[in-house]
């Protein structure tokens, strides 16, 4: 029997320009009648959204396309979409089913009809908390993994450092070098968070860089002898500061420079001589390059998470209307943890 | 019978700052008795120098020691050192005997004591110019080969960039491009060095930087569809402006960032996101690593030099008196070529 259902939806009004605030968005109610006849035929299918997730690239998806852009804008107008969990309602893709639970590329919506179905992964593990698909057992997951594990050829031993140490993807770069032997130091933007550095998340040493007038100084006292791998995560400064620590024959995976995001013109790295004189590599990545190793990087999580030897911290808000505050959040530091918004518990 | 020889030798009088000049070394003139009982016992040799090699590095080894130096600097008073091409007059050490041909580290005067031995080689192939060991056949040669074929992971096709292309190091990179089948363009200081890129190295194609206001236009000029390869020379706004213009995969040897060596503070780098965008890789490396590859090096490129396949421009000055000038031209792009100093042809 056909049921009117509103939907929620979170609409970028206009196009952000400098630092962003909420209100470049807006939450407007459409209405769908369900159960739906699909729109299209053959492909495609219905979500009812569960869970979404606030990440640092969107905001790059918010701004009018530029030259460089590698991700299109969103439309002025219409909701934005990002990454979520959500169950499957109607299907006209014979890869998913009715009750199916996906994760992957959804609505900032209740209920979202996605025709790009090969950028959804079929949830086959629920005996986890179905919100670490948007975290730990999504994207930024994967992207801690690949980003250590495929691009910083890490050695038991070595000494790693990560900026933005206590988010979606810093908890896990850092527990990730810890299984594997490294001594391992983190950054954090307060003192909750480097308390969550060291002592949930088990790194070594952890700072607040906001409490740190000279960030040289700072890593010179937890690495005295230098660093052989940095994952960067906020780029400006705090590299500038990490080249003159690197060891010879260092790696900086270049996973994100959230701290240029909002600028006008980024800041000027000037100390990359180091480069030479250290023999360093500093590879950029994108993770959805590497989403072939995903059953792979299941295949390790899985267990460590089951056996406790991995821990993963989300910081979760409640409705799709506090979903623009969410997303903002993550460009002050107020997120602690995986940024997660929940939409539906079911 | 023991003869008095005089022994001129460039002495550097003072440790450099800011852009250097000729006044920070002098000439003088010390005293020799030859044949000389070595002044040491089982090693280390008595060289009578031929050609001295003129090496950007060597600016750095000219300036008071500091945190980040990565060689070590020259002594005020005292000659100073750097590659060069030389007989072996008298010898200790069982590698070595008398009316060897070697290159390698030695010192800026007609006559050296060398010790540590370890950084010679002997010349075995000399139906080539012996002055080439100084460039080609010598460590910028090998800088070429190392940073190209073992850094940049070139493919036939891909889209190569050199910087002070007509240099020592740059010229090679460019042939060795051609010869794998890249398109090549290289970016010099003068109108001379660019016909010289085009028509006698073979690139495809050459600009003067100097005469270039906008260096990402003459970029997208030349690369409408981005770059593959950067062999960086110069740093500072060449880097930036080639980070806008990378294609996906894109690798950047750093080599060397010649326009900063003079500054007092580096120059800022602005657009390092390109290297996540671009999924960029970013490696520096220093020559002196790779010398186990020098072998194979030598069987790759004297065929090539015998078949007239490689062309080597030198810019060769007489006369040790000249050294310094010579060194410091360097900075000023006024050697065509590789820069070579004459002390003595035999
Ligand atoms: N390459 C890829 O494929 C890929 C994939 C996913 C994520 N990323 C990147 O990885 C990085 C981390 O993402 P995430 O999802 O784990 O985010 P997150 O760390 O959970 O949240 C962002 C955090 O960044 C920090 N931050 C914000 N502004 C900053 C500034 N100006 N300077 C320094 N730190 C600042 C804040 O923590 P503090 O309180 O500690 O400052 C904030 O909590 C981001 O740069 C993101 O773009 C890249
Ligand atoms: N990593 C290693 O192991 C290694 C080994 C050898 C050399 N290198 C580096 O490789 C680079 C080339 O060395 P090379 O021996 O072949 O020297 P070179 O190119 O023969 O001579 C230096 C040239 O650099 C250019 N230059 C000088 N100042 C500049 C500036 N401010 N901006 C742009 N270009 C400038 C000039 O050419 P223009 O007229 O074209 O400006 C000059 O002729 C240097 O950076 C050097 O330090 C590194």
């Amino acid at each position: 029997m056909a049921e009117q259902v509103s939907n929620k939806q979170v609409i970028m009004k206009d196009y952000v320009s400098g630092f962003p605030d909420e209100s470049y968005m807006s939450i407007t109610i459409s209405t769908l009648t369900l159960p739906l006849k699909l729109p299209f035929s053959g492909n495609g299918v219905l979500l009812k959204n569960l869970y979404l997730s606030c990440d640092p690239y969107m905001i790059n998806r918010m701004r009018k396309p530029h030259a460089s852009s590698y991700v299109d804008s969103f439309q002025p107008g219409s909701p934005i979409s990002g990454y979520g969990v959500a169950k499957v309602l109607d299907s006209g893709d014979p890869n998913f089913k009715e009750g199916d639970l996906v994760w992957g590329i959804t609505g900032w919506e209740e209920y979202s009809i996605i025709n790009a179905t090969q950028a959804l992964f079929k949830i086959r593990h629920t005996d986890v908390p179905l919100s670490y698909y948007t975290g730990l057992l999504g994207m930024p997951g994967m992207t801690a993994y690949v980003g250590f594990h495929e691009i910083c050829s890490p050695q038991k031993g070595e000494r790693v450092f990560i900026s933005a140490a206590s988010g979606a993807v810093g908890q896990l770069v850092g527990q990730f070098a810890k299984l594997l032997g490294c001594y391992v130091v983190g950054s954090a933007g307060s003192k909750e968070k480097v308390d969550l550095l060291k002592k949930k998340f088990g790194f070594d040493e952890a700072f607040n860089y906001k409490e740190e007038p000279d960030l040289d100084a700072a890593l010179k006292r937890y690495f005295p002898e230098g660093i052989d791998i940095y994952f960067e995560n906020v780029g400006g400064k705090t590299l500038d500061a990490v080249l003159l620590n690197m060891r010879i024959n260092g790696r900086i995976a270049v996973c994100g420079m959230i701290s240029q995001y909002n600028l006008e013109k980024p800041e000027g790295v000037h100390n990359l001589m180091n480069l030479i004189v250290k023999r360093i590599r500093m590879q950029g990545f994108i993770v959805t390059d590497h989403y072939n190793l995903y059953p792979k990087f299941l295949e390790l999580v899985l267990p460590y998470l089951r056996q406790g030897k991995i821990e993963y911290v989300e910081d979760i808000i409640e409705g799709l209307e506090n979903a623009p505050s969410a997303l903002i959040g993550l460009f002050t530091g107020r997120n602690v943890g995986k940024q997660v918004v929940v939409v539906s518990r079911e």
